[in-house]
């Protein structure tokens, strides 16, 4: 079947929007994955389509009303996916947990807009709120199009040269090594001596020890998680602990 | 003067795209800031327009070539403004990075695609790599997306009433605390009581003890930091170290 995302939004006509370039557009027209969307505003209960109410206990802005929200999530077909909610109180985003989701038979996606979601949808509902990180948007549309590219990507077929997902960031936990082409200098840079030796033992040692130079400068953090958790096994529907 | 992104990127059809809606649209047709895109296949130096190579090395996939990227970032207008490469090598996006960029004249995104962008444009150009999360996507154009809306939606004016950026996630190091509307009661659940009650100090009291219990659930990695760090302060142009 179909891996099919379906995103609720008061924004349908941003999809498919970016997800519809390169790989990813191609990926569809050949049918390995589809989108579609459900606009919440379709489920107003008033003339006006109004879907929020100011904040109980007051403050700025408006509340998305769970009854609305309700409604429009239940009309969607689950068929197995999870419904994921983007909020920045949400779990990060990690590769293998695009890679769990990559492997299932899609997602639904909430995209939250003014200063919230009423609390009571979370409460009645089994949504997964996932964060693609520790900064605010003005709404969760963008966030979404993240977590459906960084899935999109992994179903097989859709990069066409599976190789290409062999040795990137985050595989084995560590971020990937630089990459050189043409020309052979560059403003007085040349390529590393290494790379153009032919020697593929050595250029396989050369970029292992580059990768675990860039992590430990830039993100001993990973190193750290990786040393906890072990490698992500790809072969497991489920990530590691954390 | 406006605060001014240009985007380099393959796809330029691509912008604004989703920073076109909503408050982001509307900040951008009031004049609070402005986007205009530079196409990096113009300056390609072959009848193909191809911008990209082998890597050196071997490996799958295609590089893209500093000659041309170097080219197309010395074409866009500098202005004070900070290049900004996406990539999951990058510093994490943080809130208080997204608020100084808000705070400059703009920035200039550098959006990769491909297996990968020549090592020697980093060590030729002044480029900061930012990573929107610890996930792979198919090119830096959603997260350039993503860092720029992150940053639009805080400059003063965008959002309307300020206000509505006061009690928002990543301010003091907290998630948000959970929100309710109307109706009073959905599906069995009830608005907690001293939400109703008019009562604005216990209200305070209780949405401060409600945005530290989520983080202590959810990210007890933001209260470490927090700790560590200090409150973000709100008129500083620096961001804490971390």
């Amino acid at each position: 079947m179909m891996w099919q995302a379906t995103v609720l939004t008061l924004y349908p006509e941003l999809f498919p929007g970016p997800l519809d370039a390169s790989i990813l557009g191609r990926g569809a027209a050949e049918g390995y994955w589809a989108l579609d969307t459900i606009n919440i505003r379709d489920f107003s209960d008033n003339k006006y389509g109004s879907v929020d109410d100011t904040p109980a206990g007051g403050g700025a802005g408006l509340v998305m009303r769970a009854d609305i929200l309700g409604a429009a999530i239940d009309s969607a077909p689950r068929n197995d996916r999870p419904i994921v909610c983007l909020s920045p109180r949400g779990a990060p985003l990690t590769q293998a947990r695009a890679r769990t989701l990559s492997e299932g038979a899609g997602l639904i996606a909430l995209c939250g807009r003014f200063e919230g979601i009423d609390e009571r949808i979370f409460e009645t509902r089994d949504i997964e709120e996932v964060s693609i990180g520790d900064f605010v948007l003005a709404g969760g549309e963008i966030a979404a199009m993240a977590l459906i590219e960084a899935c999109v990507r992994l179903i097989p077929g859709v990069l066409g040269s599976a190789s290409s997902l062999g040795e990137e960031s985050f595989d084995g936990g560590l971020l990937e090594y630089p990459q050189y082409t043409r020309p052979r200098e560059f403003e007085g840079r040349a390529i590393p001596e290494v790379l153009l030796s032919g020697d593929h033992k050595k250029i396989a040692a050369w970029r292992r020890e580059k990768r675990r130079e860039i992590t430990r400068t830039r993100r001993p953090d990973l190193l750290e998680r990786f040393a906890k958790d072990g490698p992500i096994r790809r072969d497991k529907n489920k990530e590691p602990e954390r």
